[in-house]
């Protein structure tokens, strides 16, 4: 898996990739942006402060077609793109009129994405989400053998850098629930998974053929109202507190960018329950987890005005799933539900196991009960009007070299 | 809204239509279909026992654009296809060529479903259901208040006809879940709704406005796997045990043809609490509710091979909806999500109050403690392989000729 275009001292003719701390030439990610002229979105790679044209690869407006032509296809492309890139590539004359300032364009939600399907295999976030319902059983007797999920809402999701509108909707009073805008609005940490060529309506995926249906990976925020939430979840789960927004980094990170950032999927807990046959797979085991640090960062009006620093509200890592991506997709098809290129699943929030880890002001603030302070005098319980979150991710391992993400950006305007 | 398409004399040069038990022409509904030479699908409108093409309103492959162009320009093709195809038309000629035999042809899911929303605005269904959980406190405290719903999975919904498997899935055991086929796999008799034009992200709909964002109206099949769910679904709602098929009726009933059925919004019993104002709209509680006879009939091996007619399994009326459409789309859309033309809604499973109108076999057979007992001397607790379920919709009233919405067909066929 680990081949030329993973070496470190590889660099590029495109001279902002080297040293660049997301999108240096060893990674590559694809997207869909509109230059600054305007006109039909096109397909891209972001190298460095730039993005590369990928002629052709857009043709009905999204990276459909592109994901869904599965591993092979992109690892070639890859292979050739890291080729091209590469300082003393004979094609730097033919590329250079491709190449776009990344800060000019527009950048896209990639895929024409069919179904989003959000998980629940941050088990840190599980654990602690759930002592606020349930002290004494916090996770459910379902979470070790089931890797939980439930459909989200496809088409509120929005490229990074979109603001949104504070949600309104029916929150419970000791007279009867009234309808107003949301005062516990807060912000989820996640990993995106964008699916590549799926499989048949009646056909599952198994779990040794699970990878190859992974096309790539993103950050995603799964904005939450948390008291509509409560409100309304029983008994079929979560609807209105979630599905008016949910923002994703627009570059699609492939495996093959992240193949020298695989880990052994972490050991269970002496006790917990062997996972289902079908959720087993020695290969998956052994390199069905990931390092891959995630930050989330807030921005208030205050610490703007002051000119102060970004808060990091969240440091974690996805090392802290429960389930892996490959048990994540063999599971959603075991009951013969079809993926389609272009489908995109949320791991749900991934917290580390202490409190500088936990990925969501629920956590972090005990359910707003201990406010966070920050540096500007401020003090958080939930988000407020104009606060931003900016999510980070960051795959490092010793002798490569890192690569990010890119940002997911999120500002909250006044509710309607 | 009544005007001569619903004259109940109004007769068709297409003579199968007069005397139709659902396509005369007073119902004209609107369907995506392949003639038997194959190709590219098309639009057209069912006339008894054909289908008159209709060219240039299937460009890309879906009624999306038509469903979009909202109600005036609907109204303004049913007026034009009413006299068109009215005995004594001058168009007969003309049009006669663009007639297809509809049994010849095939019938896809006519909407490009960008996000699909089961509703459960059943009341009967809901505290049926909720007694075989909590025998003492069926309905929850928020479904008087909250239209409750969920998002369900677009891409496994498949057009009358087309047979499924049934899913495998953890099945809780005394022991710990194993994973088999289901044992306990049930139907659900429900309305489905297609959106029209839809709204802004950020925009929320509101109630007095709602009806005009519905395009139409078929039958659903929210087939349920009793076992796989129960088990999966704490604490974020029902996810492997719906989403492996939902079947819909083809053709989409347009609000202009139920004009004539529609009902005041049925009174809430003495102490139930009114909907708050962004659900309450003085027409739409007029106007609101439907008088559909609502039946499902099964087809088992056994009934079949003793040339056996259909059992009836349940006979209800889509009066028995808490909620109306219009409070769904409003709700819905009252955190900002946005709603697209060509998504579809499921109104959740409609029972009447007694037990002939139990739209599930959950409820029909009380968990399957309750066999119901069939001619053919077989019994069913939960759907067997080979059963087929069909769904029927039939809108009455007195001095208007009926209309119905056409079949709901979906066969269990034995798991992979």
């Amino acid at each position: 898996m680990l081949d030329e275009t993973h070496d470190p001292k590889r660099q590029s003719w495109v001279l902002s990739a080297n040293g660049h701390p997301d999108f240096p030439i060893q990674n590559l990610p694809l997207g869909l942006f509109t230059p600054p002229g305007g006109g039909v979105p096109r397909a891209g790679v972001a190298i460095g402060d730039a993005i590369l044209e990928l002629e052709g690869e857009a043709q009905d407006g999204s990276l459909n077609a592109l994901l869904g032509r599965g591993g092979q296809a992109r690892q070639a492309l890859r292979a050739r793109l890291s080729a091209a890139l590469a300082k003393g590539s004979a094609e730097q004359a033919r590329l250079t009129p491709l190449l776009h300032d990344a800060s000019a364009c527009t950048l896209h939600v990639p895929g024409r994405i069919g179904d989003y399907t959000d998980f629940y295999v941050g088990i840190h976030h599980a654990t602690a989400a759930g002592k606020l319902f349930r002290p004494d059983n916090p996770l459910l007797p379902n979470y070790k053998h089931v890797p939980i999920g439930y459909h989200g809402r496809a088409s509120s999701i929005i490229p990074s850098g979109t603001a949104f509108r504070r949600p309104r909707g029916q929150l419970a009073r000791p007279g009867g629930p009234e309808f107003g805008a949301c005062e516990k609005l807060d912000y989820e940490l996640e990993i995106g998974i964008w699916i590549g060529p799926g499989n048949a309506q009646g056909t599952p995926i198994p779990i040794a053929e699970a990878a190859a249906h992974i096309a790539g990976f993103c950050l995603l925020n799964d904005w939450s109202a948390r008291d509509i939430q409560a409100w309304e979840y029983q008994p079929l789960g979560p609807f209105l507190g979630k599905s008016f927004a949910t923002s994703i980094s627009p570059w699609i990170v492939t495996p093959e960018a992240l193949a020298p950032f695989r880990i052994a999927q972490p050991p269970r807990p002496p006790g917990d329950p062997a996972p289902l046959p079908y959720l087993t797979d020695a290969e998956d085991q052994a390199r069905g987890g990931f390092d891959i640090a995630l930050e989330a960062w807030l921005v208030t009006p205050g610490l703007a005005a002051r000119g102060l620093a970004p808060h990091r509200i969240a440091d974690s890592n996805a090392r802290h799933m429960y389930w892996t991506v490959a048990q994540m997709v063999a599971h959603h098809s075991s009951n013969g539900c079809n993926l389609n290129s272009g489908d995109l699943f949320g791991s749900g929030t991934i917290s580390g196991p202490e409190r500088d880890g936990y990925a969501s002001l629920l956590e972090a603030t005990q359910g707003g009960t201990q406010p966070m302070r920050l540096a500007s005098g401020e003090e958080r319980r939930f988000l407020e009007d104009g606060d931003e979150v900016i999510l980070r991710a960051q795959a490092r391992r010793t002798g490569f070299l890192s690569i990010g993400f890119g940002e997911c950006r999120g500002r909250v305007l006044p509710a309607a």
